[in-house]
C-alpha cells in the first residue's frame, strides 16, 4: 500500500470545488453572451494529426506541442489552441453554412515553462466568424470580447491595431517584406521587455538612425482613435498600404460606435503586434488593470490560415479568452456572487430507527429543489459532533437534525450554522421555512 | 494552398452545433441531479504521470492508454477514466473533508479499436463518494444513476450484484482465490458472447461436471431481489462469505427502498461481474432497452484502490455514465426538447444607410434577452435572398427585415420562416411581438 507517488504532472493542477463553482459562473456568463450574438458551440478532439498542427505556430510555438505516436505509427499532437482545429474543422465540414459563427470552450496544452498564472494545461474560450471579410465582423468580435470581460466585473481595456499598419511600417522603415513577422514579434515584446530592448532588436533588422527614432515615437503613440490617426498619417505619409490600413481601422471604429461601448475602454495602440504568425488584419487584446499575468484575451483577423486546409481563401476573424488567467484575477475580486457551500442542507443521521424519517426528509427537500447532503460518513454513529464539523468544513449553511426525540414529536430541528441558532418546527413545515431562510427573508 | 490533409484522427470526431445543444441539455440535467444530492464538481488534468495510471486497469486496459514522454523525459499518459485520477486527487489533497462527494465531467482517451458508438475520445460523467464504507453510500450512487438516466427519458434498468458474491462463488466452485478476477472477467462477457462461451472459459479455469452445471443455473438467475436471494441461498449454502455477501445485498436493497424507485427497474442479476479489477463490493450497471452500444453506465465499490495512493485504506464507491453512448441512443429519442436554430432572430443587412438602424435593433433585441444573429456575410450586398437562405440553413425561426423602405416609415418586417408569413410593425413593438411569438402565443 502507498507505493504510488501521488503527484499532479508538472505545470498542471487539480481544480477544486470552490474554483469550479467560480469557473462555472464565469462560463455561464460568457456562454450567455456568445448565444445572445447567435454563436453556436462546437467541440473538436484534443488530439490532431501532426500535419494539422505543424507549420502553424512558428518554430517557438511548435516546440511546445505535446507530440507522440499513435499505435498505428501516426504522429499526433495535443491541441495548442482552438484556432487551427477550427480551420481543420471547416475543411472537414465543407457544407457548413457561412458565415459560421462559433464558440468553443476547451482545454489546450503547451509544454511551456511553468510560472505564476501560466499552466501547461489551460482552458480557452474562443469566438470566431468564418466566411466574413468585412470589418463589421471584427467589430462584432471586439464587442463580444468587451461584453464577456465586462460581465465578470474587472477593470479592463481593449487595445486594437492592424497588421496592415505594421506592413506599412515595414515599407516606411525601408526594410524587406520578409521582416514583417520579425518586426511584429519584436514589437510584441514591448510590454514585457520595454522600449529599449525592442529598439535593440529592431536595430538588428537593419533599422538605424532617424528611422529608429521615428519608430520610437510611433510605438509611443496611444490615445483615442482620432488622435492616433492624425499622428500616424503624418508619420506614415500617404502610401497606398498606409492609407488602406488607416481607412480599415477608421471603418472598424465606426462599426464599434454602434455597440455603445465605453470609448475609453477601446483604444488604438500602435505598439500592439500579437505574436502569432497568421494574423492579416485587425488585431485586438484585452488588458486588465493591475494584472501581472499577461493578457487575458485577444485575437485578430486571419484571412490566410483556412486556405491552408480548405484549398481556397476563406476569411476569418476571432478572439480567445484565457479562462485560467482571468480566474486568477478574479480570486481577489468579489464581483462573482457564487455560493460557497457544497449543499444547502446537511441531514444528520442517527440510527436505523430514524433512517426512514431522514430519507423521507431528504427526498422532500430535494423534490423542492434544495441541494441536500445526507450524511453518509462512518462517524454517524458517533453522534452529532462529527456531522456538524463536516457541515462547517463544507460551508453547508443549514443542518437538519431529526433524531429519535424529534421523530417521536413529528418535528425537526434546523440549525443555522452562521449564528448557531436552532429552530424546532413541525417536519411538515421545513420546506417552507428553508425557502424563507434561503431567500434572505 | 490546400496542402494539409484535413482529417480528424481515427476513432475521434468533431461535435457539431446540434449535437452540442443536445449534450448540453443532458449535462444540465445530470448536474442538477448531482447538485441536488450535494455533490461537488472537480476537474483533474488530462495528463497523469505514468506511475499513477499503470497497474490499475489490468493488462488489456493498460495497453489502451495513450502514453508518451514529457520534454523532461518523464512518462505521461492521457486519462483512461476518472476513477484513478480521483484516487490520485484524494492523495494530493489529504485534508479534503470526508466523506467527499464529487462529480466530474471530463473527456477520457482509449486507443481502442473504433466501432459503432465507441470512440477513442469520449466523455464520462462520474459521481463518487470517498470515505464512506456503508451500503447507504452505494444505494445513494445507484439512486443518482437512476435519476440521471430517468431525466433523459430512455427505457432502462439497473442491474446490481456484488463482487463478494463472486468471491463466494469461487469458494463454492472449489477453484483458487487467484481465479476470482479471471472468473469475474469470464462472467462479464456473458452479454456479449453468450452463456456457452462463458462456460467454456470457466471450464478452462478448472470448473467441471456438476459445478459447471450449477454455475449455469446460477448465471441464469434473475428477478426481484427476494426471488434471487432464495435461489442463491440454496445454491451457495451458508458459508460465511456467502452469507456476508447476501446480507450486504439485502441491506443495499433495503436502503434503495427509501428512494421510491420503480422496483422493476432495479434488479439483482448474478451474471453481472464488471470487467475492472478494482471492485470489492456492490457493483451496478445500466442497461438500456434495445441498445446495441453496450452499457451506458455503471460502477461499484472499490475499497482498496485509494490505499494504493494514500497509504491507508479509504473506502469508496461510485458510478460513471458514458455520455457519448447515451447520446447515440438519444438521437432516435425525442425526449430532449432542444431548440434547433442557431439564434432566435436573424437581422438582415442592406446598406450603409440602414446600418445604424440594424445595429440598434440588434442591441435592443439582445438587451431583451433574444439570441440575435446580425448577418455578416459578404453577400449582404446581394439583397435578401442569400440572407433568407442563411436563416433557413441555420434553422433561425424569425428574420427581421429593416431596409430603407421600412426605415423611412419607422417600421420593420418580421418574417416567420415556418409559414413564410411577413408581419409589418412599428420598430418599437418588435420586442413585444417576438415575445408573443416565441412564447408559443
Amino acid at each position: 500500500m502507498g507505493g504510488v507517488e501521488a503527484r499532479v504532472p508538472r505545470g498542471m493542477r487539480d481544480l477544486m470545488p470552490d474554483e469550479m463553482r467560480k469557473r462555472d459562473a464565469v462560463l455561464q456568463r460568457f456562454k450567455r453572451v456568445f448565444r445572445r450574438y447567435g454563436y453556436e458551440c462546437i467541440e473538436t478532439p484534443a488530439l490532431e494529426y501532426w500535419e494539422t498542427l505543424s507549420g502553424k505556430y512558428g518554430v517557438e510555438g511548435e516546440r511546445l506541442i505535446y507530440r507522440f505516436m499513435d499505435r498505428g505509427g501516426r504522429e499526433l499532437g495535443l491541441r495548442y489552441d482552438l484556432t487551427v482545429p477550427l480551420a481543420r474543422f471547416i475543411a472537414s465540414h465543407p457544407d457548413i453554412p457561412k458565415p459560421f459563427k462559433r464558440y468553443q470552450v476547451q482545454t489546450v496544452w503547451r509544454a511551456d515553462k511553468p510560472q505564476r498564472g501560466r499552466y501547461r494545461e489551460f482552458c480557452q474560450c474562443d469566438v470566431d466568424i468564418v466566411g466574413s471579410s468585412g470589418v463589421s465582423a471584427d467589430a462584432e468580435i471586439i464587442a463580444i470580447l468587451y461584453e464577456c470581460i465586462s460581465s465578470v466585473g474587472v477593470d479592463f481595456s481593449i487595445r486594437t491595431n492592424s497588421r496592415k499598419l505594421i506592413r506599412a511600417l515595414v515599407e516606411r522603415l525601408g526594410i524587406g517584406v520578409e521582416d514583417e513577422l520579425p518586426l511584429a514579434r519584436a514589437i510584441d515584446k514591448l510590454e514585457r521587455d520595454g522600449l529599449d530592448k525592442v529598439l535593440e532588436e529592431v536595430e538588428r533588422l537593419g533599422v538605424k538612425g532617424e528611422a529608429l527614432s521615428m519608430l520610437k515615437d510611433f510605438l509611443s503613440t496611444k490615445g483615442t482613435p482620432e488622435e492616433v490617426f492624425a499622428s500616424v498619417s503624418s508619420f506614415l505619409g500617404d502610401s497606398s498600404s498606409a492609407s488602406s490600413a488607416l481607412s480599415e481601422l477608421r471603418e472598424l471604429f465606426a462599426h464599434l460606435e454602434h455597440y455603445g461601448l465605453d470609448e475609453k475602454k477601446v483604444l488604438l495602440d500602435l505598439s500592439l503586434a500579437r505574436g502569432l504568425d497568421y494574423y492579416t488584419g485587425p488585431i485586438y487584446e484585452v488588458s486588465v488593470e493591475g494584472a501581472d499575468v499577461g493578457s487575458v484575451g485577444g485575437g485578430g483577423r486571419y484571412d490566410e490560415l483556412l486556405g491552408m486546409f480548405v484549398g481556397r481563401r476563406i476569411p476569418a476573424t476571432g478572439a480567445s479568452i484565457g479562462l485560467d488567467r482571468l480566474m486568477s484575477l478574479l480570486e481577489t475580486s468579489s464581483s462573482l456572487d457564487v455560493e460557497e457551500g457544497s449543499a444547502d442542507v446537511l441531514i444528520c443521521r442517527f440510527s436505523e430507527e430514524t433512517e426512514e424519517f431522514e430519507y423521507r426528509l431528504a427526498r422532500e427537500l430535494r423534490g423542492a429543489g434544495f441541494s441536500v447532503d445526507l450524511y453518509l460518513g462512518d462517524k454517524a454513529r458517533k453522534g452529532l459532533r462529527p456531522q456538524l464539523g463536516y457541515a462547517k468544513d463544507k460551508a453547508i449553511p443549514f443542518v437538519l437534525i431529526a433524531g429519535p426525540d424529534e421523530m417521536s414529536k413529528g418535528s425537526v430541528r434546523l440549525k443555522v450554522m452562521r449564528t448557531g441558532e436552532q429552530i424546532e418546527m413541525p417536519a411538515s413545515s421545513v420546506v417552507d421555512r428553508l425557502r424563507e431562510l434561503t431567500s434572505g427573508g
